[in-house]
């Protein structure tokens, strides 16, 4: 398939990379402020491809901060089958987000997101726009990074489908982790977390359990058809665990973990007790993920929730799973 | 979908009760000596279904032995979709299952396969039935029971997955389990599993590592093409495990468990040392399954890896991935 890429973040510039290991062609990348856009043209009896050279566009990026010479809008009207939408995640109406999904379905095209936004804030708004358009939305790297959530519960059905929970945010887990491990206070774990690059300068969205709500208003949004957005999460982030509480629950023999749970009928993230051998007990930034299935119980999926390469990965395997235009 | 299911044993049954949740009907069921073939005849007016009675079906099973009063072959003759072949799993010629899997795809019907046999020892031979024909061969409860094993690889893409390991017999591992725990030997152990129904009258299938090698072929098939079978695995049971080896194993914070690995080059089963709260050291009847992936580390998925109804519930997620006839 043919991929543009809106976004030339970690994730964004991991699918130019790894496309061609996938079978595909990136056609157009954008930023927020330039764009390439391939010239489609290899004259006669060229064997050269018609996409952009993915080494040029990662090197112009992180030499001197910009994809091309080309306009952003440039890349949206470029001939795509498949829209990568990889640009940040932003709240209430996931703008600019929203507006590349509207406009590759409303050309026919379709559409992978990696931005949890969309299918977050206004997941019913870009359902009426698929329904209407000859494209398909997929959106698995919003959900566990490398692990295949959604997938899953597609393979499962929605509907057999009772409850989904887990550790859905490598950030606070590792500061949780390195709490309970070291006996440090939150700010100090939170500092070494910076260093290492493991949280962001503004950690906010991670520590305040907003991530992981997210995650989970996807989960409820696919388990219910529908209907939720972050404003009907409960949501408690980690900035307020102190250290005694992880020495308190070591000597009960568990652990803290911030635990998102999605349902058909409510999405909550909080922290919460969990022995500490036991599964949800993950370490470090790896993530955990849950499935109660009607008849089979219940599966545990758990893996790298996050990382340019890894999301890149699941963006690449929904394109796989999508019908050849 | 219309199914025909081949063989009454717990998973077949559990289907048969399972099949309607899922929007499928059942139209044939057979064992090894009799059958029941609805009549397809609804009369005029009628809204009852054309498919026959579940409940009356598993009935007859468990009070009088039969399913019905037809002859075994007036199943495979039935005017199905899907041929869902659940046999019990046999070595070598894998018959009865082959040559119930070819008539189903040389009338071109689809099949899923509950049983090992066929994919595990004629891998090439049904796949080379399913290239003539219109149907599809699906068989992810061959693996795992309800772990969606074969169905991650394929959503990965099997040419990105480098091995696939884990702990693929609940009876080995609720035998080591115990052992372990309780610092019992094997035999002692081996009658409380066989008491408790964990194990069968005759274990040797799954303490001899036979059964979770026949699943790492079937990966090593998936993985690579074709062209696996028994006969090229290296396998290792668990009854010359003495119990000392388990405490020798605790005193470094170890255990044991019967591990089998697969990758496109080889298929080997056998006890391992693993770390005791490690993601490979699942306690009971429990499965786990690693999963290496290019570019996106390792996946764990755990569950419960069979049962009648977890392992329908596998089948039925197959019947659901299959294209509309």
């Amino acid at each position: 398939m043919r991929l543009a890429v809106v976004g030339a973040g970690a994730v964004g510039r991991s699918v130019v990379e790894l496309a061609g290991e996938h079978g595909h062609e990136v056609v157009a990348v954008a930023d927020s402020s330039t764009a390439v856009v391939a010239d489609g043209t290899g004259g006669p009896g060229a064997d050269d491809s018609a996409g952009v050279d993915p080494d040029a566009v990662v090197a112009r990026k992180s030499e001197r901060g910009i994809v091309g010479d080309d306009d952003p809008d440039d890349a949206l009207a470029a001939d795509y089958d498949v829209l990568v939408e990889a640009t940040p995640t932003t709240l209430g109406d996931a703008e600019p987000g929203f507006s590349n999904v509207r406009a590759a379905l409303e050309a026919d095209r379709h559409v992978v997101l990696a931005n949890k936004g969309p299918v977050a804030e206004r997941y019913d708004a870009v359902r009426a726009l698929e329904a209407e358009s000859a494209g398909s939305v997929r959106f698995e790297a919003t959900v566990g990074g490398a692990i295949p959530v959604l997938a899953t519960i597609e393979g499962i059905g929605a509907g057999r489908v009772s409850a989904v929970r887990g550790v859905l945010n490598g950030t606070a887990n590792f500061i949780l982790t390195r709490m309970a491990a070291e006996g440090l206070g939150y700010e100090h774990v939170l500092a070494e977390a910076q260093d290492l690059g493991v949280a962001e300068a503004d950690p906010t969205f991670d520590v305040e359990g907003t991530d992981a709500a997210l995650k989970c208003v996807i989960v409820a949004n696919v388990l219910s058809g529908g209907g939720f957005s972050l404003s009907d999460a409960e949501v408690k982030g980690i900035t307020d665990v102190p250290g005694s509480a992880l020495d308190l629950a070591s000597e009960d023999g568990r652990t803290v973990r911030l635990i998102g749970e999605a349902t058909r009928d409510s999405v909550r993230v909080g922290p919460r007790l969990v022995p500490e051998h036991g599964t949800l007990a993950v370490s470090g930034t790896r993530n955990i993920v849950q499935i109660e299935i009607e008849n089979a119980g219940r599966l545990n999926l758990s893996g790298r929730g996050a990382g340019g390469p890894e999301t890149a990965s699941a963006v690449l395997a929904d394109v796989n799973r999508l019908p050849e235009r």
